[in-house]
Order: structure tokens, then C-alpha cells, then sequence
């Protein structure tokens, strides 16, 4: 059967995920595109289901996912894209995992670009927790879901505030500051949870004052600062596990 | 006096430079907005001339440069911008700088973000020559200037073929590879030219195969490979000078 109708109550449901509201309380989110279910499958996300647009063929082996075909008007209203793949599923939130050696904190990241990049880093040095304050951008936006290359089927990914996680973590808090040590040595026995900033303010103060250790990247050159991702890459590197 | 034709002989010239042969060919660029030119003057890029849309105002300290005031529908011709901010300057690119300690050399990079957060990091660690293949994505588009922050106005950055440049240079020429090692020593006494590639293909075989040095960044986790301006990040700041 095609579902043909964009009133269906099954297509008005998984419409609702396009509200970050709903993903968080459903801890549920779409991705679109042949590729990246794909790659969703490969690394055995919990996908739910998967939407196919009635006219159009993939080559995906889906096992036993369940699989509904929609015209293409009703395939336009489940898209977040201008030009939909024609290919959606329906995936839920990888569950979280309490006690990670090492935690990526993210402090109001706005760029979907560098979130995404963060959350692929993360994932290639075993960052395994990855924990964002409100006002950080989407996790499950589609720009983010691109630029982290299937990382979000390997990491914890959750929303909250950064100083109630910090006051359950056990371990070092280290974040980058313009005052702090060029150096870049922690206890590596210790867990580490890592703090970066917003693009243009940097980490807040208070998140700097209760850190255990503050770095600055030492920089020879002429720029004053560093991309995000590109710090966070230097020292989760740095940290690796 | 206001231009208002955008048949203006001037006009015409300036937007000449929209196109990157004409870049190429004149040294010069186009940079938008108050913050960007703010961040030139200040670098002390040789901006040749500023044109500003004649209802706008802004609060710059131009010095002796020439102001052309324009009438809107000519700043919409002269802009690449869908929003044009109003204020627009030919820039004259920096000078080349020869033997520079640290050379980065792009190999094929395709996505602005990447090559701009790469111009910035570059910028940061002393790699003041940057060497583009012709491939490369064209280093003064309007998203590659915003990334990189104003570290355009600080490096040379120019467009030849790789080979020829690598048989001039007297140094290490150091890269990526998937067989490189995870020790990433150099002898940093050295001149060293360091190779990052395209983002799906990497560098180039026959680059790979002349290069003194292959890396492989040691990533612990899940993810295979990294965001080509996060690996890059990582190796010039080991490298930095």
C-alpha cells in the first residue's frame, strides 16, 4: 500500500520529529538519503522504520526494517530537504553511556558544520559521551548529520545542563582558555571531560572557574584563535584514549 | 559624485573580479562588509579602493584609500552576496613569500569551509606560504574569506601545479596516508611542505608516492578517517614553528 495522503495520522507522527522538541522527548530523529542509511545500517543504528518514495529504487538490503512506500507529495512534507533523496528513516538515539573515559562537553557550538565535525572527532578519539548545553545547535539537523559522517551512530549524544552533568562527573574538567597553560598535559589515568566554547564567546566563565586545568593552544603565528573543531580536534587528539 | 550606471567603465572592472581568471590575472579580490574590510585595514592589506552603497553609513577609519559612493542597484551588480552589506573593496593579495620554514600545500580541497578554517589554522602555526592545486576551490570566494577569518591577509597563498612546485622546494615534504605512521616526528630543524588532500580522495597518489614522510593521524575510536581541516590542525600544530 502507498500512502498518498499527508494527512495520515503514521505520516503526521513522523512529521512531528522535525520539531527538536519532539526528537528529544521521542529520542528520535530522521536521516535522509541512500548514503547515509546506509551507513546508519553498517554500524547497527536502531533504525525504526523506513520511508521510500513509491518511484524510485535504492539498492539497500534493509533486513527486517520495516518499509512503507509514500507518493511524492506526501515524500515533500517528510523531507527537511529542497531536493528530497526520496529515501527516509526514522532512527533512534544511541543510548547513553554513563562513565566514558572521556566526554566532550559543547558549550553553545552554533555552527552545524563544526558541531558535526566535533561529533566525527569525538568518535575517531574515543570521546564516547558527548554532552551539549541548550542553547547548542541541533544535534540532528541534516547539515550536522552530513558533516559528522555517520559518528552519530557511535556516540552518546545529550542535551542538558552542563553544570548539573558537571557536578555527577568523575574525573578532570579541562577546557581551552586565553589565559591558560600551552602545555598540553592532563593524568591521562584520570577520566577527562574536555569543555569548548561557543565560536565567538568562547567557553563561559563559569564553566572556565570550575574547570580543573585551562589550556590555550599555542599559536607561533599571526591568527589569534582557532576554529572550534580545529582546536577541539588538536586536543582531543592530544587526549585520546 | 554617485555612480548610478552599472555600465560604468569602473564599474565594469571592478566587476570583472567576480571571476577567478580575472583574479588570478589582476592579483586582486573583492571583500564585503564592514568587519571583513575593518579586519584588512587593520592587517594592513592593500585595499586599492572601497565602494559604499551612497544610503549607508558605517563607522571606518578608511585613511587615504578611495571611497566611491554607489547607488543600490550598482552595489547589487558589484556584490556576490544575496544580501549585499553596502560596503565592498579591491584587495590586493598578499605578496609571495618564498622559503618560508612551513609550507602548506592543498591538494584538491573542495568545500570552502575546509579551505578557509585551513588558510586560518595555517595562519595560527606559521605556515606562511599556502600552495593551491589548480582544483583547489577558489580561495577568495565569499565562504572561504568568512572562515578564514582575515588570515588571508596575512599568507601567501597561490595556484600552480604541485609537482612543479615540489622540484623547486628545499625541504621535508611531509603528507597523509591510510599506511602513514602515527609518530608524528619530523626533523623540525628543516624546512618542511606538509601535502593534505581532497576530502574523499585524499592526496593524490603520485604526491603521496614523492613525499619524504607519510602520516597517519593514530585515531583510537570508531570514526575512519577525519574532516581534512581538523587532520590538517593537528599536524601543523605539531609542526608549528
Amino acid at each position: 500500500m502507498v500512502i498518498t495522503s499527508k494527512d495520515n495520522a503514521r505520516i503526521k507522527e513522523v512529521r512531528k520529529l522535525h520539531k527538536k522538541k519532539t526528537r528529544d522527548k521521542e529520542k528520535l530523529y530522521l536521516i535522509e538519503g541512500e548514503h547515509l542509511i546506509e551507513v546508519a545500517k553498517e554500524n547497527n543504528a536502531p533504525i525504526k522504520e523506513v520511508f521510500i518514495q513509491e518511484d524510485k529504487t535504492f539498492d539497500l538490503n534493509l533486513g527486517s526494517v520495516k518499509v512503507t512506500e509514500v507518493n511524492d507529495g506526501v515524500m515533500k512534507t517528510l523531507s527537511t530537504l529542497v531536493t528530497p533523496p526520496g529515501i527516509l528513516a526514522v532512527v533512534g538515539e544511541v543510548d547513553t553511556i554513563e562513565n566514558s573515559k572521556r566526554v566532550l562537553i559543547i558549550d553553545g557550538v552554533q555552527d552545524p558544520g563544526n558541531l558535526g565535525t566535533l561529533i566525527r572527532t569525538a568518535d575517531a578519539f574515543n570521546f564516547k559521551q558527548i554532552v551539549m548545553s541548550p542553547d547548542t545547535v541541533d544535534a540532528y539537523n541534516d547539515k550536522v548529520l552530513r558533516s559528522a559522517q555517520g559518528s552519530h551512530f557511535h556516540v552518546s549524544l545529550s542535551r542538558r545542563d552542563l553544570n548539573e552533568f558537571l557536578d555527577t562527573f568523575d574525573g578532570d574538567v579541562v577546557t581551552t582558555s586565553l589565559e591558560g597553560d600551552t602545555e598540553l598535559k592532563v593524568d591521562e589515568s584520570k577520566n577527562i571531560a574536555l569543555i569548548l566554547g561557543n565560536e565567538g564567546k568562547g567557553v563561559t566563565a563559569a564553566l572556565i572557574k570550575r574547570s580543573d586545568k585551562q589550556f590555550k593552544i599555542d599559536m607561533t603565528g599571526h591568527a589569534e584563535s582557532l576554529n572550534v573543531a580545529v582546536a577541539g580536534g588538536i586536543l582531543m587528539h592530544q587526549f585520546r584514549v
